[in-house]
């Protein structure tokens, strides 16, 4: 919080989450390569997509990437133009209001006493948005919302269809002034089929675990609801830059809670807005959605590489080699230079399983 | 036929027939490696074993290897000990009939006027012997009832189950003075599931597609029921050993009607008996009845290579890399260096479709 008078127009920076684990899309993701570096759907890798459609609306050097520390070779080399003090790099995985509190403490150093004009976008770096110019207008407009009321703003997609896989988003009465926000009644959890098509009908919002606000308005929220978060992040904070960063970082962050924004923060605050927003949006959660998202559907099979199908159908099939399927029903077959994974499309939760259970048999390269 | 009077012990000759095309085992089988090349839960190559179980009974030298010509060479590497003149090679493929009277015509011109002193031995090359000492006694026991009787033999196997995907034999009357030895009442086409319980009940057993004879006697029999095929065979042994031979064959065996040994010669001729046999036989037919082979039931998943199953059941796997399945039942995976196959099991049959597919959509080097 600061007592400082407005002295300028406000400005805008992205915090893109990239600290997935990258077991979802396995074989094809790996611990050094999680779906975020990967062209998933897409032409060019999740999280270079993610940076360039913020263009011109956040360029890159407002663009803060927060990730692994393992990641940061990978991330330099696919984002150049992208500054290196922009890595906010966690020492280990605390979920994601630690780490995004660790890249509002980066933002806070950076921007000095205008925490009041600095606006944040929280992005995910592995979604898949069809209409970019669409996405940037719904950012703006939050930014206008977040600037002015001193909200914190999420974007709730217009949903296609009834998804159990997404959480939802129930909007309330719209804020005064300005157009095309709402107030949040409630966040709700990933529903049961029939669940899902009710809120369908009532006009509920996808949550796509994108949010938007004003740094002061944030750090007040942390204060709040997450003071033993607030405390130690900023002691973090106050090391940032000094001689005794890099030990400060290693020995606290680890001992944050281990919290989701949406739990530790959104679902307490009573100063939540949405704006909706129609962009083409996907979450590329795993093989299924990647399968629904490329048109298949039903019967359909879809393949990248040489593939030939008998008696097939529903499938997914990613190779280098001819991969010749007989008379099975909605697999996704996966080949890559050391592994082939042959998946039940609607089992992939089990993928994790699988993963724990090449780690314990000691595959640990191919993870 | 000789009028000679025997003169010596009759000596017994095997027809092995390794014509087989490799579809059932593709991806590992290919046109130039059909599975009769390859180990198929076996330690060495079918061919191999086939040949080497026959010792002492029936020596290398006594082995005829009927295949096609662009087998040769991989045939004569696999079996150094068979004498090149051993080699009898198809221009073209017209299913037994042609292919056994061929090789009968090549041992003719070899033994001379002893046509009533040779016994051969018919037998498929790409069979699974468990135990080879008794399938050698069955095999004496057959070729003295041969030679005394001027039967055709055939060896019926004892089933272990009622097996749909076997011919059975239904044996009649004792042939006197011959120990184990039936006349053979008729032959079956492969039944459905209940009509093979029946003939399990009523003692039928297995086509095994094993013969055995005298050389008179069957050259009688091919005259009597085949006169067509007899008469260009004739022609073709006419020119065996002389300067026109590789013409003469290459015009006339196309020529040859397309029929095989069981219906041409076995279901028409009177003087057709059985010897039953116990020998741990299996037909090796493609990936399921492998699967089975190495012990794969129900719910049993068999790997050879790198695999992990999770949450998948009754699958067989084949593998240089990993192959993760997850949450997938009765699958059969195969990998080899340039394609991998993902079959049903139950859905061998359409392996045919698929392999006509790949060579109609050019990708015949993979064949």
């Amino acid at each position: 919080m600061t007592d400082r008078v407005p002295d300028a127009a406000p400005e805008l920076f992205a915090v893109i989450m990239a600290g997935g684990q990258g077991r979802r899309f396995w074989p094809r993701s790996r611990r050094r390569q999680p779906k975020q570096l990967l062209a998933i759907g897409t032409r060019e890798p999740l999280l270079l997509e993610t940076v360039s459609r913020l263009r011109p609306l956040i360029p890159a050097e407002r663009v803060l990437i927060c990730c692994g520390r393992e990641l940061a070779p990978e991330v330099r080399k696919l984002l150049p133009e992208v500054p290196e003090k922009n890595l906010v790099l966690e020492p280990t995985g605390r979920d994601t209001a630690p780490a995004i509190g660790l890249a509002l403490e980066h933002l806070r150093r950076r921007v000095g006493g205008r925490e009041r004009q600095t606006l944040v976008a929280v992005l995910p770096a592995d979604h898949y948005i069809r209409r970019p110019g669409r996405f940037r207008a719904v950012l703006a407009r939050a930014a206008r919302a977040a600037d002015r009321r001193g909200l914190i703003l999420t974007i709730g997609i217009v949903p296609d269809f009834p998804s159990p896989a997404y959480g939802y988003i129930r909007p309330g009465e719209p804020v005064p002034g300005e157009n095309g926000v709402l107030r949040v009644r409630r966040f709700v959890e990933k529903p049961d089929p029939r669940a899902a098509k009710k809120y369908l009908q009532q006009g509920y919002l996808w949550n796509a675990g994108m949010f938007l606000f004003r740094l002061d308005t944030m750090t007040a929220a942390f204060r709040r609801h997450l003071p033993e978060a607030a405390a130690g992040l900023d002691r973090i904070g106050a090391a940032i830059g000094g001689p005794g960063e890099a030990r400060v970082l290693a020995r606290l962050f680890p001992r944050l809670p281990r919290i989701s924004i949406d739990y530790g923060i959104m679902e307490k605050a009573d100063n939540v807005a949405v704006v909706a927003g129609d962009f083409g949006w996907r979450d590329v959660g795993g093989w299924d959605a990647l399968y629904r998202l490329l048109g298949g559907e039903g019967i359909k099979n879809i393949s990248r590489g040489p593939a030939q199908f008998v008696n097939s159908a529903g499938c997914y099939v990613e190779s280098e080699k001819l991969v010749a399927l007989v008379g099975v029903q909605n697999l996704v077959v996966i080949e890559t230079p050391d592994a082939i994974l042959v998946l039940k499309r609607d089992r992939e939760m089990d993928l994790k399983k699988l993963t724990d259970l090449l780690d314990a048999s000691g595959r640990r390269e191919v993870l």
